[in-house]
């Protein structure tokens, strides 16, 4: 067996829902509980019967990347030739993680709290991690400054989620300009950053910025999952400068061939409507509806700029022994924020995606276990 | 940038293909050329409808990995926590190769000739390959006793591709067993053997052995891709006993996550109907009249057991020179034996997928080609 595999410890998450009952208020989920829209189903059905269910190119069915680089219009990577399709998001971040590294001498940077599958990308494939964290203090506000003094001289790779999973924060303009102009003014070898931006089309404020749209060496991932309901379709895909696609699509063709032939007609279509930020409007209400559960429950809350998830102060040490007699004794699903890295310690994740009055019945029953609760409290709870 | 992935090189295949004009006839497909039945993609839409499209289970379907244990009934793999799904046997290529093998003192054993991609899967990790070739002369009949030599103490995994591509040959029953026999009779750590039997549906004889079916350290992998028309669907599948799939279903998470769930509820159909095989009649059909093109255009080839490929022998010392000559000079795919291995060095590989016209057309401008050819003849050819 490969050790670094082997080493390399599970899902903390997948060990939670196990003990999820039929009864649990789940604000764990990841996901959307949306519908999506079927008609774009029907469609992929009918363009099957007429084309059959062949490969695509490794690198993806040349439209729908066209139509991709075009809806991003980001400069360095505006072509199709800059696109490449892969199984979800998942497939892009193991691919691009295991290829734009060199085990022997690199390092990743990791731009904390982070879901939590990251660092373990990094500790299968051998690749030296080192962390910053944006801290509680200031809302887990990215922070370019935090950000450009963890660089090392062996940093190749900053990997930023924004919209984050778990805080909801966005990277804004201005820190965005802070990073990439201390990048580009650095001489040598370029950093690249990989920004996942797979919230991308969840936002509740007109100040989010993409690298993107101003770093040539952007490697920018995204899918559908989690913008039009579409997680078991398994389309995401990957933007990149042109000098590292070769060797990006190279490892992609190793790891799955191709990605789903129906799944990109489908994306195609999303595309061609430009229908991705369709469902924008519920999140924004429900995460209105989130903020005002939390407040009447008197949790502490981290306002969220993006995606779907409401991180709630609990303010004790071990979360995970939290999160665990929550489920056992509450019912409720809840992520322990150490699970993102150490700066979300004692918070939890909750998820906005479902109804609101099980949010707000989750909310009351995680305020009852905290104020009940004798474990011991965060040095900073 | 990781220089295993940068040292590892392309597909050859691939880089043939780039030169097919729309005129070219093409012997170098290595997928049907049939429709998939319609009426599992109008089904699953209904789900669709009814469910959305959410993400399954990293490992796959419940009941579809129920569904595929009892399809193959092995001993040491008859539960549904023995199948995990993957995004085409590709990645479960991967992801077996990855996880099985400690890339400090662990060695691949690989049987060729073989699928081009097993040796990069293992190049790209690191792994040490050793290579044992199935001769020529014998047609290249899979041989136990050749294949027991080759072992090596640090010989950990053995891949077999049976039925093979590109030979077409198949394992018999009696091969299997002096091989199994061999390897429980070692003591030690096990030897596991990684059966590729992505063909396994289409097989022209009544001996056709099957690893999973006497030997408890079996991994085996197949997919829809060849035996329902469905390549790009992306639903493949390793089976593996209980001790393995800990470590693989891990890997395969941090992969792709999990495989497409419209892919997922279309395969659970085509199980659920037991009609993995309603395609074989016409491949047999289509191999009488390869064999019989061939024979009429003066070709040597090897009778294929099973797949649809027919190796035919053109005896040149370059048959990547050749191949590349036959696109440009006669408008013909073909893919050299050498991408294969050395022992097939001087042959070509052909697929009987499409019309039976075209491939006696190949073949003639083949025969003519080598008839003419006055490049160095293959020291064996």
């Amino acid at each position: 067996m490969n050790p670094a595999v082997v080493s390399t410890g599970g899902s903390l998450i997948r060990a939670l829902n196990a003990r999820k009952k039929a009864t649990s208020i789940d604000l764990g989920l990841g996901e959307p509980t949306l519908a999506p829209d079927i008609a774009y189903f029907e469609e992929a059905v009918r363009w099957v019967a007429e084309h059959g269910c062949h490969y695509t190119a490794n690198v993806g069915d040349a439209h729908l990347r066209a139509a991709i680089a075009r809806y991003y219009d980001y400069p360095a990577m505006r072509a199709a030739e800059n696109v490449c399709i892969t199984t979800g998001s998942q497939e892009a971040l193991y691919v691009v993680v295991k290829t734009m590294l060199d085990p022997a001498k690199d390092e990743l940077l990791l731009v904390e709290p982070a879901f939590s599958v990251y660092d373990k990308l990094a500790a299968v494939e051998g690749i030296a991690l080192q962390r910053v964290s944006m801290p509680a203090q200031t809302g887990f506000a990215f922070d370019a400054q935090r950000i450009l003094e963890a660089l090392t001289p062996r940093t190749r790779l900053i990997l930023i989620c924004s919209p984050c999973n778990p805080t909801g924060r966005v990277v804004s303009r201005a820190e965005v300009a802070k990073i990439t102009r201390a990048l580009g003014e650095r001489g040598g070898a370029p950093i690249y950053i990989l920004h996942d931006e797979i919230y991308r089309e969840l936002v509740y404020t007109e100040d989010a910025g993409s690298f993107g749209e101003s770093y040539p060496y952007t490697i920018a991932i995204n899918s559908l999952s989690k913008s039009n309901a579409l997680t078991g379709l398994r389309i995401g895909w990957f933007m990149a400068p042109s000098e590292a696609m070769g060797e990006l699509v190279k490892m992609h063709s190793w790891a799955t061939s191709c990605a789903s032939t129906v799944g990109q007609v489908i994306a195609a279509r999303i595309f061609a409507e430009e229908a991705l930020g369709v469902q924008q409007p519920w999140y924004a209400a429900a995460r209105d509806a989130a903020m005002s559960a939390a407040r009447d429950a008197g949790l502490p809350y981290v306002v969220p700029d993006g995606a779907f998830y409401l991180c709630v102060d609990v303010g004790v040490e071990d979360d995970v022994a939290f999160a665990y007699r929550l489920i056992d004794e509450c019912d409720v699903v809840a992520i322990p924020g150490s699970n993102f890295g150490s700066a979300s310690r004692g918070w939890l994740r909750t998820s906005f995606v479902g109804p609101p009055e099980a949010l707000r019945e989750g909310f009351t029953r995680i305020a009852s276990l905290r104020a009940t609760y004798e474990g011991a409290v965060r040095p900073n709870g």
